[in-house]
């Protein structure tokens, strides 16, 4: 080894492969890796994903994982970040109703934009699905597909949530994002599978979780795609094209991934079937649920496990009995979580 | 430098690093890099891609594209491999119409499935693109997402070209391949965008182009979710969900990759939306067409630059005043491609 630089320099490169791997060998050994996930309390639900990444990251392991396999799917609202009192994309449409009926101003005298632009708050809270999923569409629709995603990123830069008045996207779930990572730093692509507007969550998913745009599988849209004085623009047309909930998250998931995530987590019945079709693979496979049971740091909803009823990210108790039934594990925030979000 | 085996080893991390990328680069420059693609003569197709990865990957060029947004896009059927005399696809399902008449015998009444299984070959000759989607939905629908794959797997491995009496992964051309590995190489995800079956193209992807299932974007049916004897099942339904060719190829890519390509190669009139919408963006930009002007090595039609007409992998005359006027290149199979298959 006492060999001059020249020499250094003229030797093979499978030799200069070789001393690199033993360097960076060396190095790995020098300092003991500190924890990926400091913001979890040592427990069931830590465990579960460090074992979970152990066995199928070890090429000795009977479960490894090749890693053209290694997908991990992402439920967002509820499982990323705050979904209470309403899910931020909603908060963002009714926002967004003021710009919507300048735009069409027929709307201010039709339901449910009359009981929005009019603050005729007994008519709001009696909103169904079917309203919010109009609000949420006219939030959108008529855009250009670059045009949405400004407006949603300038909405998420200035927005606040009514309880923690701090931006959205502060209230993302740290322990869920040291989670992420973690399975990124072992070759795992973390895919974002959500029941709201893929063009939503991809306008700030990259910044706030690492997510690229194509690991982001949402509710749709149907886009037009046309030439508009000689540009090529697409653009959000007023009709759903595909829900990516409940039965439609293992569709959303082979449509955009083509192939059966080893792991995946979520927070409510929406989640289930994706729950259900990624544990039931072979090999390896881990199902997280997080249950919000910590009214001081977060909010406590189910009605799982004896929590106060939620219309939003809904965990029935037969949910949570699946769950128990099948290895799927609950993750409780109030035991589980160190912390909730970064900023604490 | 002289330093005992003990002292190297004791060196910090980012000297070691410091180290290896000089021994990294003291190799690269021992021997010139073999030529990524041999399979092209030298003339403006090869330089035009060469050109591209150059401007596009090197940090001090100011069209420097991040690696996150290095996308290139490429259709399949008369880009990929061969087209003629009919697409793979529809080849698989003319040969599948007797198990689907099997599972359905009502269907041996009707057309266009009567036609086949009689072999009426005027009135298969006389066959609409309805007909043809009709035979295709009928090849895939009522199989699970698994057990399709495993169906087209099984007839790619026996299946043979009429002209070349070989399989038709074997069809598939050695300098379009070699573009592949080559932009790869430089950091570029290549996907496929067909107007050919999504589930398809992803049974043989990987292992005949180097493409995993979540960079294949097809044409797709309808998939329904549900849990059969306890088992989560994905099932192809007898109903189309979305055709990506023409102005649908954009439109998929933005609902499977969510960026605009850098990037796209084509050859007929349905990619002619795709390659509008990726050059339209800013900064470096590609858009090949292949031209299919050798009889004697593979097929010859347009009706572009006065070659035959084809219903197949139409490449019309307005395509190619419209790649001259925006700058894409054409290729000429006749002159840019020093062989056409890897088995010459």
């Amino acid at each position: 080894m006492n060999r001059s630089p020249t020499a250094i320099l003229q030797i093979s490169r499978r030799a200069a492969l070789a001393l690199t791997v033993a360097l960076l060998g060396a190095c790995a050994q020098m300092a003991p890796a500190p924890d990926p996930l400091p913001s979890w309390n040592e427990g069931p639900a830590k465990d579960a994903i460090v074992q979970f990444v152990r066995k199928t990251t070890d090429s000795a392991s009977p479960q490894f994982v090749p890693p053209a396999q290694r997908v991990a799917t992402f439920d967002q609202d509820g499982t990323l970040w705050v979904e209470q009192p309403m899910y931020a994309q909603v908060a963002f449409a009714l926002d967004r109703v003021k710009d919507v009926v300048k735009a069409q101003p027929a709307l201010a005298n039709e339901e449910p934009f009359k009981a929005v632009v009019t603050g005729d708050r007994a008519a709001m809270a009696r909103f169904t699905e079917g309203d919010l999923l109009k609000i949420v569409g006219a939030s959108q629709a008529g855009l250009s597909i670059e045009a949405f995603r400004e407006v949603v990123k300038a909405w998420a830069a200035t927005a606040k949530h009514p309880k923690f008045q701090r931006p959205y996207t502060e209230l993302v779930y740290a322990p869920m994002v040291e989670a992420m990572k973690y399975l990124r730093a072992n070759g795992y692509r973390t895919y974002i599978v959500t029941g709201g507007g893929q063009e939503f969550v991809r306008a700030f998913a990259d910044a706030v979780y690492g997510v690229p745009p194509e690991q982001v599988i949402g509710s749709m849209l149907k886009v037009d795609y046309s030439v508009r004085n000689g540009v090529p623009t697409m653009t959000n047309a007023p009709a759903v094209f595909f829900i990516n909930d409940k039965a439609g998250k293992p569709v959303g998931i082979n449509m955009v991934i083509g192939q059966r995530p080893q792991a995946a987590f979520g927070n409510s019945d929406g989640d289930q079937q994706m729950l259900e079709w990624t544990t039931a693979g072979a090999g390896a496979r881990l199902g997280m649920l997080v249950l919000h049971d910590d009214a001081q740091r977060e909010f406590a909803y189910g009605p799982a496990a004896g929590l106060p009823e939620s219309k939003v990210g809904t965990f029935t108790q037969s949910l949570y009995d699946e769950a128990k039934a099948k290895g799927w594990t609950v993750i409780s925030i109030k035991k589980d979580w160190k912390r909730v979000f970064a900023y604490e």
